[in-house]
C-alpha cells in the first residue's frame, strides 16, 4: 500500500478536543490511515444537530497529538466541525471515513437525537461520507476505554472495506468496562424509550429562581433486538441510523384517513 | 362543550417569543382551546435537538398576548421549552396538542434535523403528546402568514379529533404567499437533499480570522411524493415524522454481510 493510498479518516466528537475519548479514538485511527481532527473547543453534549448560523465560527490549529495528526479545535458544534472538515480544512481530500467519539456516556435509544456525537456522524452521512459514532456507557471523565479497541478497529475496517448503504451511519454503543469480557456485536434497532425529566429549582445569590434540567432514562422496550437489551447483556450494540425521518407506515395511514375524497 | 373540556394547546417555536410567526399561531390556537406558550427568549434557529444540560434554565412570565394566554419566555432551547411545559409549567394538565412555529423559513427535507421548530414537535412526540411543526417557506421577519390559517386549523382539528399514530409528529410546510391560491394538502415523504456549505472567511477588527457558515440547498430528489415537489407546486406538504431513526433495511443487509458465521 503506497502512502497516498492510506485512507483519510476524519475524527470529531462532542465532549471537546481535550476529552479522553477522542484521544483514544485518534490513537486507534492512526493504525488505519491518515487522521484529520476537527473537534469542538468546549463540551457540546446534548447539542443535538445544532449548527452555528447566528454567530461566526473560529478554529485554531492544535498540536495535542503532535505533528502526525492534523488537528483543529473549533468554536462550533459537532455538525459544524464536520462541515468544516468536509468543505474547508481537508485540502481537497475527501475523507474515506468519518468517526465521532468515543463519547463519555450512552447514545443508545432516543439519545441518538440529543447527541452531538451522533449529529457529527449523521451530518457526515448527509454529506455522503461513510461514518460511525462510538459511545461508551460510562459518563466518567476518566472512563476506561481499553475494552473497545478490537471492536472499533473491526467495525472501521468493515466500513472501509465494504462501505455502508447510502445515507446510513452507525450508532455504536459499548457497555462499561467490567470483569466480564464483552460477548460480541449485536446489530440492533433503536429502543423506544424516553428521558423522564424533572426540574431542580434553586435560587441564585441574587434571589432569582433558576432551574436545572435533570432526568432519568426510562425504557420499557427491552425486547431482544434492541440496543438497550444488547448493552444490558454485555454486547456491543450497532444500530444503522437513517436521516430520513419519514414515518412511512403512518404516511399511508394518515393519507387514507385524512384525505378529502375525490 | 363545557369550559373544562376545552383542549389545552401548548405552543412553542424556535424564532423566539417575539417572532411574528408564533403570534399568528397563538391567535389561531385560541379558536381551538386554552393556550399555554413556552418559547425561547432569543432566536434558536438551527439549534436542532439541543437541550440545556451544562447551564441553568430561567423562565419569566410574559404578557405579550394579554391575560387570556398563559405565556412564558425561557432561556433554553425549543426542546427545553417542551420539557418545561410538560413537566413544570402545566399545573398538572397534560396538553392535548403541541404546536410549534410558525417558523420563518422552510423545514422541509433534511432541514427537519437542524430545525429547532421541529425539535420541539419531535420532543413532544417522544413524550407521547400529539404534535405538529408548522413552517412557512419565507425567511423574512415580516412574512405574510395569512394564507396558512385555514390549513392550520384543519390539520389541528384533524389531530385533536383523530389523534396521531404513536410516536409520530407532523412536519407541515407552506409555500410562500403568492398571487396563486394554495392547491391543497399533499401527504409526503422527506426529500433526499442537503445543504452545500461554504465558509465565508473574514477578519475581525483585531486581524483575527473568523468564518461564517453559508450554504445553498441542493435537492436532486424532486419526484412526486416528496415535500419539496409539493411545495414547489404550491401545495402544503405534510410529512409524518418518526423519532425512530433505525434504518431497518440497512439493518438486515449489514447483519447478513458482517456477522461472523456460526
Amino acid at each position: 500500500m503506497t502512502e497516498n493510498k492510506r485512507p483519510l479518516i476524519f475524527v470529531s466528537n462532542d465532549d471537546g478536543i481535550t476529552a479522553k475519548g477522542i484521544s483514544h479514538l485518534v490513537n486507534l485511527m492512526q493504525q488505519l490511515g491518515d487522521v484529520l481532527v476537527v473537534a469542538p473547543n468546549s463540551p457540546q453534549s446534548g447539542m443535538g444537530h445544532a449548527i452555528t448560523i447566528n454567530d461566526p465560527l473560529r478554529y485554531y490549529k492544535s498540536n495535542i497529538w503532535g505533528e502526525e495528526v492534523e488537528a483543529y479545535e473549533c468554536s462550533g458544534t459537532p455538525a459544524d466541525c464536520v462541515k468544516l472538515a468536509k468543505n474547508y480544512l481537508n485540502e481537497g481530500r475527501v475523507p474515506d471515513l468519518v468517526v465521532s467519539g468515543i463519547n463519555h456516556g450512552s447514545n443508545a435509544s432516543v439519545s441518538v437525537l440529543y447527541s452531538g456525537t451522533m449529529s457529527a456522524a449523521i451530518e457526515a452521512s448527509i454529506e455522503g461520507l461513510p461514518s460511525i459514532g462510538f459511545s461508551l456507557c460510562d459518563y466518567s471523565h476518566d472512563a476506561d476505554f481499553s475494552h473497545t479497541d478490537d471492536f472499533i478497529l473491526e467495525i472501521c475496517r468493515n466500513v472501509l472495506e465494504k462501505g455502508l448503504p447510502e445515507g446510513i451511519t452507525l450508532n455504536v454503543n459499548f457497555p462499561p468496562k467490567s470483569e466480564e469480557e464483552i460477548k460480541g456485536i449485536k446489530y440492533c434497532r433503536q429502543s423506544v424509550a424516553k428521558w423522564q425529566e424533572a426540574f431542580d429549582q434553586r435560587q441564585d445569590p441574587y434571589n432569582r429562581e433558576y432551574l436545572w434540567l435533570t432526568g432519568k432514562f426510562v425504557c420499557e422496550d427491552k425486547g431482544e433486538g434492541t440496543d438497550i437489551h444488547a448493552i444490558d447483556n454485555n454486547y456491543v450494540s450497532v444500530v444503522p441510523v437513517t436521516y430520513d425521518m419519514t414515518a412511512y407506515k403512518a404516511l399511508k395511514e394518515i393519507e387514507e384517513n385524512w384525505s378529502s375524497k375525490g
